[in-house]
């Protein structure tokens, strides 16, 4: 093989074979292709794309650089869910008992924080002895008993894409529809769910600034996973204002815990049936999502799924007693109330920036060296378009650093409060196989 | 500055402005920017091209890597030539005694042969003492006594452009023609000629495989001209067949003072003829290319331009008496004369090839460090579309290697022999800054 002859089949448009796709990516594993090469070659493909087969080899080449898990003795169908990263996102731990009280299990690799975005893993560890570092036979025991188990996405898995990111991230390569998908999906593919559903965030803050790129993005994924034989769904969702009222780490778990019991913010609740209902179609529990939206709606009033969430948590060597008396265990050396100034209808100026605020507080981290503050975060007393008369509470900052003023600061400038209520859809749209 | 600004603007067909493109091509140089990035960001060129005033800019960052040369104190007009690489091509060493003896000088500096090309300074070093290694006092001292002077290109000369070729060699943007454009004039430009013709050779083994990209190429290198203020012409060639019947040092050296004595080839009389005519129009000596063949063809039948070529070389210490009594000075231990198997038109199936087994016979190198035997070469008694018998001689090789059989069978192998001659034209196209 010679990267000269696959560089100029690129630049010209010609297909790639499989075999021309795995050179590249091995020879760049192992350092044999230079990144200046790997460089001009992502560039090329930003400006030409890549077919569907291209893409499918591109995946699976990245897959092979790692270790992948095999679900052997797990009985049923296995779900799995992903999602680009919102900010106040804790529809994992709503999903998994949705959809396990179905007898679906959740097998799912999550991974941790960083700046502005939380992780689900630093969420379950705000539950003392929690760990996501549990051996594969562990996973498939949990699995089988609970029907719920979350593993910690280890540096062993695909570090073909975590070396082929950093270079994406310098070169002016990162909003290639192609490679977000295979990194995307790489990481999917590593343990053999049955479906995946994926939830493409979309927004000023969002990889996908449009509606057109975020479809573009979901069929990718789709047809990826069509060639590797998995049945993805997507649900392309809004991402401009915050899910939910809380965004930190336990503050977020006592929210999917209060929303498994029938009090949950209605954002958050769509979302996580939507998600959970297209997870049970495509497992042909039922017939159409609507309904499995009504009987996920029962469940969710019934509180019959809420125990899953403990049992998987203590299956995982989790102490869920903290949630349940979240006060008490979850207190911070200051509570701050941020008032409106006038009277209106609340909505926020960047849904990015209240999670990098929430990482000042010292719920995220900066660098991935930084150790979290399970009680930081913030409350949002009032969400986007709930009206809230002059003087009143919007949110709630819970923190045990001192630069109050700063905080007060950067809070108040978040707030925007309009004259009329700004209804904008949540769910922009969904997009299954049959779409593609 | 921000790499990640600028690579977007380029993704995106937004203007890069010159703090922008110095900003890059500084970066580049001193290695803060880093090559994968220069990498991603030739790409981009390389799909969205570059602006007239992009292009120069990025050629006047280039030239500001390295040392310039002044024409300051040399009386007249001074024109410079280019030629982007042809086989047996010695035009150099004839246009300039044609044009010095019509008054305009020829300042110009030249590289050395890699591969299957030659090198104008390799050539005249087959005159023993001549240097090209001369201060610029000289170069200036030179150019007012006898009218034409050709330094050494030396490494100080646009360092940035050996660094960015080197880099776009292995990364798939050699062919690129803003970057092609650029590398060239940036060259050019370090000496301030008032005019320049550049003779932009075109066919499969050369950069420009067609004639429309040979045309954008030659607009580029005219606009930039345009933007230094420099008049810059260029003829557009084919190089499918070779120059002229001499391919080697000395051997070529021979067939231009030959030619300069009224008994060149035809094709090569028409291209310095050309050349030289341009120039001449362009520096306002004739009032047009007609008038200025007319009076040039005059020149080689009278001998008048000739004694330049000697008083030149002679100037730079060369001793131009081994090419007067050339079989002496320059006989080889073989000389193997390659016979047609046929009777008809002769063709070579690639000039490339031919340049390729000249170095085989020692009159080039394959890499940077190996020594030039000035002797070795190939001298074509038939050359394209003139009419052999079965049995005589087509080419005559001249080496002191002893691989003879090896030699025959290449040499063999390049001679094609047709029913009809194919008449191509070796001038395509003329181009002045009026055609852009």
């Amino acid at each position: 093989m010679n990267f000269a002859e696959i560089i100029n089949k690129k630049k010209n448009k010609k297909e790639l074979t499989s075999q021309e796709i795995f050179w590249v990516v091995n020879s760049f594993v192992n350092n044999t292709l230079k990144d200046y090469q790997m460089a001009a070659f992502n560039m090329a493909i930003w400006f030409n794309g890549m077919s569907s087969s291209e893409i499918a080899n591109f995946t699976q080449a990245m897959i092979n650089s790692g270790i992948t898990y095999n679900l052997d003795g797990v009985k049923g169908l296995k779900a799995d869910k992903h999602s680009t990263g919102g900010i106040g996102d804790k529809t994992s731990l709503i999903f998994s008992p949705l959809v396990a009280k179905f007898g679906v299990k959740v097998a799912k690799l999550s991974g941790r924080g960083l700046g502005q975005t939380g992780g689900t893993i630093d969420k379950l560890e705000s539950c003392p002895g929690w760990t996501g570092e549990i051996s594969e036979e562990k996973f498939k025991e949990i699995l089988n008993t609970v029907g719920i188990s979350i593993m910690s996405q280890s540096s062993d898995i695909v570090p073909a894409d975590k070396k082929l990111y950093a270079l994406r991230d310098v070169t002016g390569t990162v909003d290639s529809i192609p490679l977000i998908a295979s990194s995307i999906m790489s990481k999917k593919l590593v343990i053999p769910a049955d479906s995946i559903i994926l939830d493409v965030k979309m927004g000023s803050g969002a990889f996908m600034k449009d509606l057109k790129s975020a479809i573009a993005l979901s069929k990718a994924m789709i047809a990826i996973g069509k060639e590797h034989k998995r049945n993805v769904s997507v649900m392309i969702t809004n991402m401009d204002q915050p899910l939910g009222r809380a965004i930190g780490n336990a503050i977020e778990v006592k929210e999917a815990w209060d929303t498994l019991n029938g009090k949950g913010p209605k954002d958050l609740i769509e979302l996580c049936i939507t998600a959970a209902g297209l997870t049970l179609v495509q497992n042909k529990v039922f017939k159409d999502l609507k309904t499995a939206k009504i009987e996920l709606t029962k469940v969710l009033n019934d509180n019959s799924a809420a125990h899953l969430l403990r049992d998987f948590i203590g299956a995982q060597n989790g102490d869920f007693s903290v949630i349940l008396d979240y006060e008490k265990n979850f207190s911070t050396k200051h509570v701050i109330e941020i008032k409106a100034k006038k009277e209106g209808y609340v909505a926020f100026s960047s849904a990015d920036e209240l999670g990098y605020l929430s990482m000042h507080l010292g719920a995220g981290r900066a660098t991935k060296e930084e150790s979290i503050d399970f009680a930081a975060g913030i409350y949002l007393n009032k969400t986007t378009n709930e009206f809230v008369k002059k003087g009143e509470t919007v949110m709630t900052l819970y923190t045990n650093r001192d630069s109050i003023e700063e905080f007060q600061q950067k809070a108040q400038d978040l707030i925007l409060i309009n004259d009329n209520a700004h209804n904008e859809k949540l769910i922009l749209k969904l997009l299954t196989v049959d779409d593609i």
